[in-house]
């Protein structure tokens, strides 16, 4: 009886020459479409044609987009999860969630091994790898651009042997896509000091090409998460939830909201340059953001930055299985549970402002408005909360000048 | 012989009001005004004549400006500090500097106590008598707008039965202002579902208004700050460095950058929501930290972005003078022995874009180059590198199937 | 009709100060004893008749044990909170649950006001005031013996005035009791240089007089709390779970475990030293950190260690009610799941020492033994693992000895 | 002309074997003896000797005892570093200078090559392979036993092959010995719920035969170093300052201080269990951590305390080479300028106990006593203070039963 493998399918150059690859070396080959986010149905069609052109026994496709987005795209939301100030972590971070929809497959094919096309120079062999491991430790892993370090010109000629001809269209940008955002790699992006070019962007007009007149727009929070744009209801329940965040990438991007360029630590140490577009996540982390400013106490905010900040660290470095990241969860969750109201949203060529948020949990109170005489204490009261508020700090002064010399 | 104080003076009713009050109390009033930045010339002259008009035995200008950009603002360039992801922190850190300048006059002209003209009800009365509290244990502190709780009319009032004829005329806005940006109070920002007019910002032109074509800044630096903007030095070493940031408020508020709302804690437990303008911060914050992205080590950051955010929160609160400032500056000093290089700012109707980044210390490596096949390792290295560092995520996945059950 | 106040009454002096003074005041005064540990039947019960015959209307006493125990005892535990790495927060976190049993005996009366009889100097007036203003902020606070800042000669003199002979004894040392610990304040413990006299200490034995042989305990751990103590169950559900720690303070105490110097910072700014024992928690505390070692993954050690050094704070200075508390109790929740399985115990001569920990969720595997062979990877599997663990540095590194040139 | 390797070199089994079979391999082998603190004269002599009968062609022993002692050593005393609340790092962080002693010999020998002894389990190879990789970036690493996987039997038969007669005596415990402290592995540490026998320890008594009266000890410490011992001087600017450390590990570990069990994170993810002794680091990091709550400010503590967990964290990983290393002792150092002052200490049957400690920048002031009557403040300003404090979780809680409802 043959192995199986369950491999990982893109329909690109890497992935298309596993498949004959893997059946040489004795493998019966499920291919695994994870839809998180970049593919039309069309594209979807010709994946699934392509898999079985390329010998594979079996073609899967799998709808993720709702579950990348309840399981964590849900988390960088109410984490307001930006790495470096600038990264909302568009694509990467989603190989946890298509991981395990690997193993499934193999678990309900009897497949010995998974597969996937990631070479050894990237984050994702390392996402693919810890979650794969995490979820089934006994399961082989196979990574064969990885292990052969073949180039495209190889992977055709190789294709081309074994009868299959391949188109070799080198594109300049390397692009990732998903419900969180879009990055483009190559070309300009490989020199820090070089800007990227108009063509290269995806999903977004420039700012510039924006042109058309501002669109303020309203979001409704409930428990942290968006439920209703411009009174369109998108309910958290609903296996469509996910939705509201691809309308707003649209939107977005049309009046060049959301562009970016980000230098990022990869796992493995080296740097890497990136440009992005995330013009949906870029308004729904502002958003939420100025929403939490309203409702949280201040420990509340410096608290939960502090997990985010780690929750994004570990999400970028794949560690999603990591029973950690359930302990963050559980904080972020917890924390949300008065972040409801509406906020009022400018987009602007390009820019995102805040203009009004609102709560019935707002701790924005009529007794004590900054700037004018609260009503929540005297003057005498306030006198003694400064004094004793700057006792250590004149214990400690009055030392200074005497002890140091 | 008459007490001595020394009252921090800005020309404003609250302060005007303090100095034939003091008198009345049997003080000998010298007046003080800090200028850290929201001065012109013809207005210092205006306070100072004023000061003498209302009775003041003396007044004194003091120049700050260099001293808070070298002392904090310095700081809040290398920490990249933006309180609520948003908020630079405008004014009011300041505080700390002119309670020492304050201090440091009333020691010369051998005062028993200090003055200043804040109310009960904000962060700068905290700021303030921290500070000073830190510098001169046994100086008396004396707050008479915070004692008395009167009324802006009342001080009209009571400032006409001295026989002063005080401008009653009632701002709608509350605007302070200094070289690291302007906040804007009252009206609208009481309700946190109103937009801030256009009229009420003070240094920015509006995204839309700014229409000019898109411009782009080189900004040069060394060991964190800046020290060359588009070919012009203002060396660190001078005691006009702070004018690069001066002249960035400029440039970038004419082409719409800064303008921000924020909703922050005060230090007495209230929230309270600004607006706010910081055109240079934005800018020097945006590239600095793109340029550190480049330089620094992952821990690195990660070690300097908590440190920095601690340092934020204290010197939202008042604890300049705190000895943990001194430490976290240590951390940060050291942290920036490599981030010197250029910094490409692109500003496009408000938008601020980091295009591109140098230096002669990049960790961006030719050997390895993200995305593209690794030089400094082999696929089998990285896939040794990914298995271990799964290993641990996988002894706790594979515990779980079995365990919990 | 006469206006109520409910009072904090431990039968001090302080507190019986105030029941005739509250009177005076107009109040009719029921005078509340929330027992956290400190009492024993008998001393309930002559604080009742104390009150009775001091004029109060109505004492009720309310055993708060088990409430302390499950509410932010289990926390300390969970979160081998240590302040200063040396003090389990022996008293005064149950102030706030106190101030909740305050209020609620205030609402169920009707009372106005609620009074406790704390100084202006200490920590307790924050947590008790604080507490009281979360739960019912329209509840009047009045505390007597900080607005009247009286000595304890003048309250027994105007006990005296009012016809009661209060016992002026003034104890050598204050000490405060409950079911985690006991403080010890006065005498030496004001000079840091002193130290503390064997008759001092209240529950605990000297190592040196603990003399018996040493002695081994076996504890039994369910999601992160102790269920079993050398084979006796104390179940979490139980209402008398708190029972376990109680057993814990006698037999440690018994065996010179548990005693402790702190230097802690007050709320207030000022520094304060206490003698401490705390058998109990030092066992428990020690036991729950190696039984985590076992079963947690590093990173959810990490991540809890610092919320529970958050916890530890703000517990200490008063904010029990702040929502932050709960987020903090999730995260730490979450990260106990797995927390099960024995300890193994050693006391000798004050020493606990943690000799054997085993769960069925251990972490430890059998094929990757420490030191050992590992069968879980290969050496050059490790070689990869090591090269790539240390590009970032090795890049940083090569660039150094050029760049700083 | 053959290619030279420079290998580390303990006299060891492992590294024995690497000497001829380096050299059978082409390289001419010079071995080096880093001195942190585990040998003696006469081992020094005999592993000279050793390594010249193997076939090395030179032999060098460096003494790195004073080395370790101030450049990280220092500041696990500084930070306070107990990895797990329990373990002082004692062995495993010198690998990181011992790294710079070979990369130094290597270049003075003009060697293309060095090599260590380590297997592919543990964490020293990580260690010495990050820093030599952070140091000399193009020097080859060669790590023989972890790529040949040999057992300990095989190396003994292939010495044999090569004429050498080693003495194949297999421990059963591997102890590691440096002036931090020993770690013992093997044996019971392997299973989590094995006691380790009284016979595997090595330089300390138990606190049952330590037997003898208690001992109290006087530190002196300077800028949180410490330089005096009961009366005798161990100058920190002096070349033999560790000394300190030696006599306190030899008077500790005679009174029975200083055992201990830990389970720790390997940098590979596995969980090791081991056995240690740290006599005088527990008796230093016990006095520095109560002289700091003496004279740090609260926030001075709680940020070193930060960064000292995660330098504790970095180190123990290997990272002692990653700039941010840097940047955490800038922190600490800074932190350490008032840590001066005088602790005392009592041993008794193994437990410290810190009695006393004073210093003249004492932040426990007169004026202020903790517990007394206040003088820094009146009653009616610590009422201020509270209501204050408190006003935030009041308006939360307010909220709270009218919102969530």
């Amino acid at each position: 009886m043959p192995k199986k493998v369950v491999l990982a399918y893109s329909g690109g150059l890497d992935t298309s020459f596993c498949i004959p690859y893997l059946k040489e070396g004795g493998f019966e080959v499920t291919t695994v479409t994870a839809d998180t986010g970049g593919f039309s149905d069309s594209e979807l069609k010709t994946i699934s044609q392509r898999s079985k052109e390329l010998g594979a026994t079996q073609h899967i496709t799998v709808d993720l987009k709702e579950q990348v987005y309840q399981r964590f795209v849900s988390y960088v939301i109410k984490g307001n999860v930006l790495r470096g100030q600038a990264y909302p972590l568009c694509v990467g971070a989603e190989r946890g969630i298509q991981a395990e929809a690997l193993v499934r497959v193999a678990q309900e094919v009897g497949a010995q091994a998974v597969a996937h096309g990631c070479t050894g120079a990237g984050n994702d062999q390392v996402r693919f790898d810890i979650s794969i491991k995490s979820l089934a430790g006994n399961l082989q892993i196979i990574a064969p651009i990885r292990e052969l370090d073949l180039s495209r010109e190889e992977e055709v000629r190789r294709l081309a042997e074994w009868g299959f001809d391949f188109p070799s269209v080198k594109k300049k940008y390397s692009v990732n896509q998903g419900i969180l955002g879009t990055t483009i790699g190559g070309g300009e992006t490989h020199d820090s000091w070089m800007k990227i070019p108009e063509e290269a962007w995806v999903i977004t007009k420039s700012p510039e090409a924006s042109g058309a007149k501002p669109a303020e727009i309203t979001i409704k929070w409930e428990a942290g998460m968006p439920v209703e744009l411009d009174g369109v209801t998108f309910s958290n329940k609903d296996s469509n939830s996910h939705e509201l965040l691809v309308r707003l990438n649209e939107r977005g991007g049309a009046l060049g909201v959301g562009r970016g360029i980000h230098i990022g630590d990869t796992v493995l140490g080296i740097k890497g340059r990136i440009a992005f577009e995330a013009p949906g996540a870029m308004i729904l982390i502002a958003a939420h953001r100025e929403l939490e400013k309203l409702v949280l106490t201040k420990w509340q905010m410096q608290v939960k930055d502090q997990a985010a900040s780690t929750y994004g660290m570990l999400l970028h470095e794949g560690q999603y299985f990591n029973p950690v990241m359930r302990d963050l969860e559980a904080l972020m969750d917890s924390s949300q549970s008065m972040v409801s109201g509406e906020t009022l949203v400018r987009l602007e060529h390009g820019q995102v402002s805040v203009v009004g948020v609102r709560s019935r949990h707002s701790l924005m109170d009529a007794r004590a408005t900054y700037g004018e005489g609260a009503k929540l204490w005297t003057g005498a009261q306030a006198e003694g909360f400064c004094l004793i508020s700057g006792v250590q700090s004149m214990l400690a002064g009055g030392r200074s000048t005497t002890a140091r010399s």
